[in-house]
């Protein structure tokens, strides 16, 4: 039984099956004390002749060690343990989501209408006009959460069995924050070419593709080859949410500090998948200069990368083909803007920048340069962490985005879509609530979704990629 | 507009949009009833001051035409016809399932929990035993619903956009009847290759592939293939779905009509996936002479076939290597099983049969023979349709079989477990109960499942699949 799950923990539940005519349970509940370990709930699981199983639930205070603990059971003689769990366990128990019916099947007649035989008349609707798949199935509301679970959280290629509860917890905050039906789907291949036909063969039952946590560079292709050949959006959240999160909170923080977008030099540290779309966005938005850094200290035209995106970096970037490391570039600018390794930003560094710097320092877990140490000479400070102020938190994104997708079925999610977005986000703080510690609302904020759905929509209208204008806007 | 799909029906519901200035509502209600329609409910939709948008729900009597009435509104100015709909479409609008979450999101908690950073343990636990899967995601619930859309109901090759209505009622059944999460994936391929390549792909989060609606013989292939290739039951509802449900009805028979399993004669009338499907399974039963008849007659091993499957099912059957029409083989056959075409047998035939003849016509929609040409002749007679006594539905047992294979983790569903579903069905049914006209359970039957699950999952403990022990069953 493994315990490295478990080792951080204060609180546990230990599943223990004993031999009631070896031991008794005071015995137990004696030598746990003993322990360090103090029992805040029993469970009886079942009871039988000369054995008990039961779900003891234990906290161990500040000092104490549950991995300790967890490791002295074998040696109660009658004692067998037979699970470990904790609250974040026990609520992935048999998974996260469900599948519900909308409606229940009382009788034939009703058997009839949704198996056999009158839903044939629907189907040879569907067959005559391919579009009111839209209109009769799943594909209206129905994204599809796609992973190989090469690149899941900080954790890396974690394969496609352990990155499904990460995709189970994306389709709950898809249905929670805007109603969108989203289904898991963790691909046992890491073959970029057997991940576009597997993801373009499933595909006519959704709505839209939401890529998620497939590592660099084969994102790049798998999402660009997946927008040309299919007809519904494909998005890839760990690049565009998180860029559109950015980019609402830099809106939001220029109005702080008075500064105009078109005005700022922007330094951006980490040129992988998510730099190079918040690059992007930031392109879009109107910024001129920016520069990119990476281990190779500032990414110029002057030089030729193995890395080919770096490569397309550098002939979008750094107009004025500077070189020099991470120290250097930050000379001067007015943001920085960080997804590449915890630490690697120093005071002295925030010193040089112009006045009242923006600091977005979204390494995870731990920032570029942590708020504290920054505090007092910074315009803005951001992280993408939940403990300090000013999240960057791509949940904030993608709920909305989809939604508005959805409901004005657009063929893709293009980059005046994603600039919107960005914006309802940003509007969803009033000038008034806006201050330093204040430029993003939290994943919590119910207005975020609706007023995206709005924006994105008229985007979606005004760019032709809407292929229904939703009733409201007719 | 396309119409076919409602010329059958006797209630329609129009969207009619109608311009105010042009039209009162009173002329449009006094065209409709003067062509036949009589409307019997109406939903305001909109109303602008112009323009109004109504839904009109309209029934004709027995002698009227719906499609007259459609046809009709265009000549009335200022009515726009928007929409035609009725019970069984507005049933499908926008799918028939949903995905639920099973707890809320209430703060950053719950959020860390469920999507990051805490669920980050659970991932590790499952990186470290894969199987774990099995208790921490969906997996241990759900099963595929997996189309190509190449042999829908009687419909053919309609495509995966038109085949998404079935596979949701199909996923509406397995929640509803077994508490299966089943859901619905319709593949843009037709290729072999590319169908199981694809399944491989996707398995990952399921603990179950229901294969549908695939056309023969690519199904044969694709099903044996994902059976050795993957270590989760695969199962081609059509053939062995049907199967079991006609083994189930013949046990029921054989008892009705005092005749045992061993002694019978049958003739199998129709050789593609579901009549190889059935002769598969009474053979596992133990039957011992089954003459399988197609369009070439009866099939024999001293000819050699095109089609690969009949030569192997030469080999299994038809002992006496007879040959000759149907009309011959039917001389002294104690069953008959028909999986074939509407009206190909004769009350003739039927009487050139042993005593207490046993007739399952199954073809669809119209059986090989009608009951009502016979009743007086046969022993027991057993149709796939709703309307007569004795429907062969295969929805007894998909749901169950599932449930079973899922809760003991079974590998695969194998014969022996077919086997035993069939004889839950059979007994669900007491002794006293089982007449010629009450052979099989109603598929609303809420026994069925709970007998099934039991004896499935002994089924497969006693075969060796089972990777789970339940606890009931320790």
């Amino acid at each position: 039984m493994e315990m490295k799950s478990f080792m951080g923990g204060k609180s546990v539940i230990l599943r223990l099956e004993m031999d009631t005519e070896k031991i008794r349970f005071g015995e137990v509940a004696n030598f746990i004390s003993q322990a360090g370990g103090d029992i805040v709930a029993i469970d009886v699981i079942q009871t039988s002749k000369n054995v008990t199983v039961r779900d003891l639930t234990i906290t161990v205070g500040e000092s104490g060690h549950i991995q300790k603990i967890i490791e002295s059971i074998p040696q109660l003689s009658g004692v067998k343990l037979v699970n470990i769990s904790d609250r974040t366990f026990l609520l992935h128990l048999g998974g996260k989501i469900a599948i519900t019916s909308k409606t229940p099947i009382q009788n034939r007649d009703d058997l009839s209408r949704v198996y056999t035989p009158d839903v044939a008349r629907v189907c040879l609707a569907i067959k005559e006009d391919e579009n009111k798949a839209y209109s009769l199935t799943i594909k209206r509301n129905t994204v599809a959460v796609v992973s190989d679970g090469t690149a899941v959280l900080g954790l890396g290629d974690i394969g496609p069995y352990a990155a499904m509860p990460v995709m189970e917890g994306k389709a709950m905050l898809f249905k929670q924050f805007a109603d969108v039906d989203a289904f898991p789907i963790c691909l046992d291949t890491k073959d970029t070419e057997e991940i576009i036909r597997s993801i373009k063969a499933i595909a006519p039952g959704f709505g839209g593709i939401n890529l998620e946590d497939i590592s660099s560079p084969r994102c790049f292709e798998i999402e660009e080859r997946l927008r040309n050949e299919l007809d519904i959006p494909v998005f890839h959240d760990d690049q565009h949410g998180t860029a559109v999160v950015l980019y609402a909170g830099l809106i939001s923080a220029l109005k702080v500090v008075g500064k105009s977008i078109k005005d700022v030099r922007v330094v951006v540290c980490g040129i992988g998948a998510a730099g190079i779309a918040c690059t992007k966005i930031l392109l879009a938005a109107g910024v001129k200069e920016i520069v990119g850094v990476d281990r190779e200290g500032m990414i110029t035209a002057d030089r030729v990368y193995d890395n080919p995106m770096w490569n397309w970096y550098a002939s979008k970037t750094n107009p004025g083909r500077k070189s020099g490391t991470l120290q250097e570039a930050m000379v001067g600018a007015d943001v920085f803007i960080g997804l590449s390794a915890g630490g690697i930003l120093k005071r002295e560094n925030v010193a040089t920048m112009a006045a009242d710097p923006i600091v977005f320092a979204m390494a995870n877990p731990t920032p570029e340069i942590m708020p504290q140490e920054v505090e007092d000479i910074v315009g803005v400070m951001a992280t993408g962490r939940s403990d300090f102020p000013n999240q960057i938190n791509n949940v904030l994104c993608f709920p909305g985005i989809f939604r508005a997708a959805l409901d004005c079925r657009a063929s893709e999610i293009n980059e005046e879509m994603k600039l919107a977005a960005a914006e309802a986000i940003a509007d969803s703080i009033s000038d008034e609530e806006r201050d330093r510690f204040y430029i993003i609302p939290s994943p919590f904020n119910t207005k975020v979704v609706k007023k995206m759905r709005d924006s994105v929509i008229r985007a979606a209208m005004a760019t032709g990629v809407a292929r229904r204008v939703p009733r409201e806007y007719r």
